[in-house]
């Protein structure tokens, strides 16, 4: 495992020498213990499909399953210490991952992003996958929002059909522990119209749209990159950074953020190392190539800066000195949001990182820039 | 036109403060002027599907034509100044490439990287492909290369077809005026054992092996990233730089620099500044995935460094600070190679780059470096 962790010893001294606010932790997997928890939560119409499968014996069994992407992690995506022997994973049960993450590492808040329905947006059935989500952002109120103060819901949508996922937004726009619309990535890149519905109804609503890594290669997506598939897992792991960068281009170019000027975008998992040299690029040809996208006003920097927000996680371990360049030419003090990725194998320790971060963006950070963000 | 340039007076007070040794301009776009000029050296069995499209009339003329981007530039690909009113361009003239490129520049060797065979690589027919291909370099042999030992040349093979790339790798190993062997991108990585008899045999003969941009959505290439299409052409060209992401980590994690220990791989106009953040990320993967690429036995960051070299058009331009830090977190003194890319819209003017590079890497990035590189 390359979970970065300070000692107990180590911990406690960062603590008090550099006392921040508590914590919000922008990007935490709680877990589903079975696609039979959300049979409760399902319209008539879906049920009997998943329902006959969960129920059934010998093949039928496996009948309804979600996409699955075409490579394996070596050993495991979850940290080996938060499974049981029976497989069990802690972070399944609420109560031990308060004990476990927000009491232990003293964290404010948590926005719940699941681990379910990432490879939601590579399901072939656009029915199907809405009806998941509408389930699942049901249940996860249920028996994890309700539960706990510091619980804030990332709700699940299928962006296969904008159109229902309108219609989940507008179910829970006015839920006040409700801070954002999540979905993961299919073969249409952000900046495209399709997704326009789905932006005006987060606007509207005041929510954040977050795009998590999850869904290369998992059902009807292709590899993540056109001019080949990948062989190993860890060119899937490091090359995500690529569907980053071209959606971030895409969001600019398509004019997104001056259809939807108070639309906040949040990309979680793709890395930020990348963000300085494509603000300049885009900067640079925006000069002399903006005749073709007339409605793109300011230099493409400024859109991101104002508009985009990356997850700290997993944070890359260079010389202190190159991550704290990195973190000054992406203005990290407005656009990086704090985020440990709980409870994966490449869990970021909050006081290791803040402990890495410079002490002059450790507030904006670790707190202050999901505060604003989401309003909390 | 955003092609950087300083006045001539400034260009003069530059260069008397801060000479250095000539300038290797390692991305020269020689023209041809029409596929006319490759009849009298193309194979009997290639040479009458392309002469009859040519000498015909009317629609079949166009029946032969290599593939097209699906993107065109919203004015033009190559410099305005270039181009005389009947649409010659200068660059297919090896005497005025002299005088405009060379001689205004000082610059002391130029590596002719052809301006038709980009897209080559997006052809269906693979011995037509081929055969082309080695029409070409014998065509940029006898007019270009023989009439001014400034000129190296950069043959071009097929990537559809390895064995017939070998056979043409060993036509030219031993020519003193060849130093690369060239090809753009298809739809398999780089890493992938398609390509290793081309390695094996660039090896063999001490050539690096170059990839240039420009084969993205022409032929039977898909778009660039396979979670959808872009739109419009500053997203092609914003959006390269993770075609060269994704090859890089392909090159390193298919394992190609240990099988190929004296292998060098040049990337030409897929950017530089996402390298840092990458070498980081590799290494920090790596660490725990390695056990999936046992044959990986170093941190990838240190395959990149010794193996791979990176053009530096189009430089980015943003504070000079963040540029000077950006390269030295990419060792720019070993890593990265000078080019103008004359003639194209983006040309970067060399005593423009040079002003802007630390004192200290002038000298290694304008010449040293492609001078080892490239044996010169």
């Amino acid at each position: 495992m390359n979970s970065l962790s300070l000692t107990k010893a180590e911990t406690a001294s960062t603590d008090s020498g550099d006392k921040v606010n508590k914590i919000i932790d922008c990007d935490v997997h709680h877990i589903l213990p079975g696609f039979n928890h959300l049979l409760p939560y399902l319209d008539k119409q879906h049920l009997h499909r998943i329902e006959q499968a969960i129920n059934s014996k010998a093949e039928a069994r496996n009948n309804f399953q979600m996409p699955r992407r075409a490579y394996f992690h070596p050993f495991s995506t979850a940290r080996v210490d938060t499974m049981d022997d029976d497989g069990t994973n802690h972070a399944a049960n609420p109560e031990l991952v308060k004990e476990e993450l927000l009491d232990r590492y003293d964290i404010g808040y948590a926005i719940l992003m699941g681990n379910d329905l990432t490879t939601l947006s590579g399901m072939p059935d656009p029915d199907l996958a809405a009806g998941i989500a509408k389930a699942y952002n049901t249940w996860t109120d249920d028996v994890w929002i309700s539960c706990d103060p510091r619980f804030k819901h990332s709700i699940w949508v299928a962006p296969q059909d904008p159109a229902q996922a309108v219609e989940e937004i507008n179910r829970w726009g006015s839920h006040p522990d409700v801070v954002q619309v999540a979905f993961s990535q299919m073969d249409i890149l952000l900046g495209k119209r399709h997704y326009w519905p789905i932006y005006e109804a987060a606007e509207r609503h005041g929510l954040p749209v977050a795009f998590h890594v999850g869904a290369e290669s998992a059902g009807l997506n292709g590899p993540q990159i056109a001019v080949g598939a990948p062989t190993y897992y860890i060119e899937l792991q490091t090359g995500v950074v690529s569907i980053g960068i071209n959606n971030v281009i895409s969001l600019v170019c398509e004019g997104v953020f001056e259809r939807f000027p108070q639309l906040k975008v949040v990309f979680l998992e793709y890395g930020f190392t990348w963000l300085p040299g494509l603000m300049w690029r885009l900067d640079r040809e925006w000069t002399s190539l903006r005749a073709e996208i007339p409605w793109v006003k300011q230099p493409p920097s400024e859109y991101i800066l104002e508009h985009m927000r990356f997850g700290s996680q997993p944070l890359e371990v260079p010389k202190l000195e190159h991550l704290h360049q990195t973190l000054e030419m992406m203005s990290a003090e407005r656009t990086m949001i704090f985020a440990t990725d709980y409870p994966h194998w490449d869990f970021d320790d909050p006081a290791y990182v803040l402990q890495r971060l410079p002490k002059d963006m450790r507030q904006a950070i670790a707190t202050d820039n999901a505060r604003e963000l989401y309003g909390l």
